[in-house]
Order: C-alpha cells, then sequence, then structure tokens
C-alpha cells in the first residue's frame, strides 16, 4: 500500500512552498476563526461567506448580509460580531448566511481554494476531521493560519495531534520537518494543553483585550461532527 | 534591568517579518554552510565573501579565486569543492579567501546584511556566540536558513539550544512562539541530538548523496570560539 504524505505548513507566507492541488487542506486557525466557524456550523448556520478584507465585508453588511468581522482582536464598528465562537449562538445563525473576516483565518482559506478539498479543522471537529481525511484517498496538508504570518503555537498543538492521530494508522507517512516537530509538541502539551498554551503570544494578546475567556473551549475536543467545507465561495457543512 | 528579545525565525520567507535592523542577527544552517564557515574560520581562513547566485560564483572562479558552491547538496563542477566542513581543512583554506554559495545559508546572510550584526553560528562555535549576545546590550534574531523556505528540525535544534542558554541568564526574554517551540523541542533532543535528528528531511537527503558522514561532527560542541560576523560583503573572524 502506498501511504499518503502529511505535510504541515506553519504560515500563509509558507504555503507556495507546500501547494498540492490534489491534497486535502486542513485550515487551523484554533484561537479563533476555525474555532468559531466549527462552533457556527455546530449551531446550525446554514453557509459562511469568508472574505479576507473589512472592505469586502462592508461591502456585504450594506446589503444586507450578517457580518463576523475583526482585525486584531478587535470587532469592527460596522460588523454584528467578531471572532469569539460563542458569539455564533444558534439563536443568531441558524439557517443563516454569514460573511466572515478575520486577521489570519480567511486569508488562508482562499490561499488553499484551488487544493482537491479545503476544510476547516478545530479541536471541537477533531475526529470527524481524521475520519473523513482517512477515509478519502489523498494526501493531507495541514495549513496553519498562524498570526500575521508568524508561527504560533496553539495552530501547531493542533497539526501535532492530527499529525500524531493520523500517523498511528496504516495510511499516513510524513518525510517534513514541520510535521515531526508539530507531533513532538503536541506530546509535550497534550496531558496539559491549557496550561502549556499559557505562553502562547495569542493567550497574551486576547487576555490584553479581555478575549480569553474562549481558551478551553478551544481546546476542548469532538464537540461535534460537522465539517466545514469550502464550496466556491461558500463554506457549507460537508455531506 | 529591561530584558532583551530572543526571537527565532524559522525561514528566509518569514524574515520579513522578524526584521529588527537593531537586532544581532545569528544566521543558522547546520547541515552543512553554517557549520561549514566556522570550520573554515576555525581552520585560518582570511575571509569568506558568501553570494547568493551560482552566477556570481562563477565569475569569482574565473577571477582566480577559490570556490565553493552547491546546490541540493552537489557540487558544481566549476568550482574547488562543495558544502562539507572536511573540504575545510587548514591546508587549503589557512590565510585565504573564499568564495562561498550554497542552497540556503547565503541568501540568509544577504537578507539580514542591514542588521547591526550578522554573525553566524553552529554547535562548533555555540559557546563563543552565546558569550558575544550576552555582552552586547542587543535583541537577538535567530534566522534559520531552512530548506529552500521550509522550516527544518537541525536549524531549529540550534534556535532552541540558543534559546534556553540565554533564557537560563537574566538578560533575555522572548514572546517569540517560535522561541518557545524550539526550546521545547531542543528540551526533547538534547539528550540524543544524533538519534533525534535521524528523521529530519536533510540528514535523508545527505544520506541518499553520501553526505552524511558529517552529521556527528555538526553536532558537535565547542570546537572553536572564532565568531564569524559579516563586515560589508565580507565574513570575517570578530575580534
Amino acid at each position: 500500500m502506498i501511504k499518503r504524505k502529511i505535510e504541515v505548513c506553519f504560515s500563509p507566507a509558507l504555503y507556495q512552498y507546500f501547494e498540492n492541488k490534489d491534497a486535502i487542506v486542513v485550515i487551523v486557525d484554533i484561537l479563533r476563526a476555525s474555532s468559531a466557524i466549527c462552533t457556527a456550523f455546530m449551531n446550525g448556520v446554514s453557509n459562511i461567506i469568508p472574505v479576507a478584507t473589512l472592505e469586502e465585508a462592508r461591502e456585504y453588511k450594506n446589503s444586507g448580509f450578517l457580518v463576523a468581522a475583526e482585525r486584531d482582536g478587535i470587532v469592527r464598528d460596522f460588523a454584528d460580531f467578531g471572532n469569539s465562537p460563542f458569539n455564533f449562538t444558534s439563536g443568531r445563525v441558524m439557517g443563516k448566511s454569514i460573511v466572515y473576516s478575520t486577521t489570519n483565518g480567511t486569508q488562508s482559506i482562499r490561499l488553499a481554494s484551488n487544493s482537491y478539498k479545503v476544510i476547516i479543522g478545530s479541536f471541537l471537529n477533531f475526529s470527524a476531521i481524521n475520519r473523513y481525511v482517512t477515509g478519502e484517498d489523498r494526501d493531507v496538508l495541514i495549513f496553519c493560519a498562524g498570526w500575521k504570518n508568524k508561527f504560533n503555537l496553539e495552530d501547531t498543538l493542533y497539526a501535532g495531534a492530527m499529525t500524531d492521530s493520523l500517523l498511528s494508522g496504516d495510511h499516513f507517512t510524513t518525510v517534513c520537518d514541520s510535521a515531526h516537530a508539530s507531533q513532538d509538541l503536541w506530546n509535550i502539551a497534550k496531558d496539559n494543553l491549557n496550561g502549556y498554551v499559557e505562553k502562547a503570544a495569542q493567550r497574551h494578546r486576547l487576555k490584553k483585550n479581555g478575549l480569553d475567556d474562549v481558551m478551553q473551549y478551544c481546546h476542548t475536543f469532538d464537540l461535534t461532527d460537522v465539517i466545514p467545507v469550502l464550496k466556491e465561495n461558500f463554506l457549507v457543512a460537508l455531506k
């Protein structure tokens, strides 16, 4: 059996060196975009339109859409709400279409958009993602959104957890140094995940803005089996 | 006392997000450019001219210079020798000027060239580097040359060893996720460094080309106190 490749890309600025049009690309932005998007689908959102710029988000708002938009953790004045997963309650999102723009996550979705499949990964749908990619005969690229093109710890830990899980089966292999590093960091952190991410720069940023109430939630495994997938310009639930 | 910052950049493609003109930049390309350059200075080379392209290297050769040049681990036909530290014997390099072009290392040197100081780090001059940066009142940026703009394990381990050493004193602090990750990976690897780097992609590349005889040497601590430093377009020994 030919094993499929796992690779991990640590930053949108490195994506061009990992681009693989035949791969399933798993977009990861744990604090907080991918956790928020998975929460929205868990709570019944109909679809999400990821947009890269605030200008696009504002235009959608002016056309009557519900808009989630922030930069650097701060909700924009024209938006209905920001990036916290706790905003995406079923009361607000059930059956609706939402426009979504964030600092790092939506840019990564756009970059990867010509791959075989672009799906959104978080700890919240961890096992569902792993089951899905195991069932498809495709390489996997775990694409960490990072922070303003820098490496970050929280996305890397997800990449490590996923690498560790996939390598424990028979279908995958890796010769990617980023995947090995992620896996090793995960194995340090896994017994005290919330303690380990205390040192992450994004933890400090969120705390400074009073937004760190989401830490434990964003590191919770398997609250949902829904997998958001990019279909043309929309994120929808994978059937 | 205001502590100085340690940051770690994992790739030339990320350098623009870390650029700090007031910092000491430590260029790291453990397998093999920075180990080879430190070996050359240990063995009395007068200076090294780092060049980014093979065309430049060939022009220098045509002008009578001694040239070390390779790509992807393969010595170029016009060059006198390639990238193995074992080529830079005192018999060959003592008192001489050498032109040096490699896949990753020289590009990084050029990128960082407008910083306060650009020095070349390897395990071979590990403690000398740490003493030097501790004595200067400057931030430190550890700049991993990586592999064709990808993250690599061996440069990261050096970055982690250096971060670990500097943070054990009173002068430095970090809020850089790459520095934290490097330090944690170093602490996994340090008791069996040669065993750990077995999984590095560059280890496989070198082995495939029969060039992996340098592994143990490149992970040897403190063979020299010489620190190569960039002065205009030359690397010279720091006085």
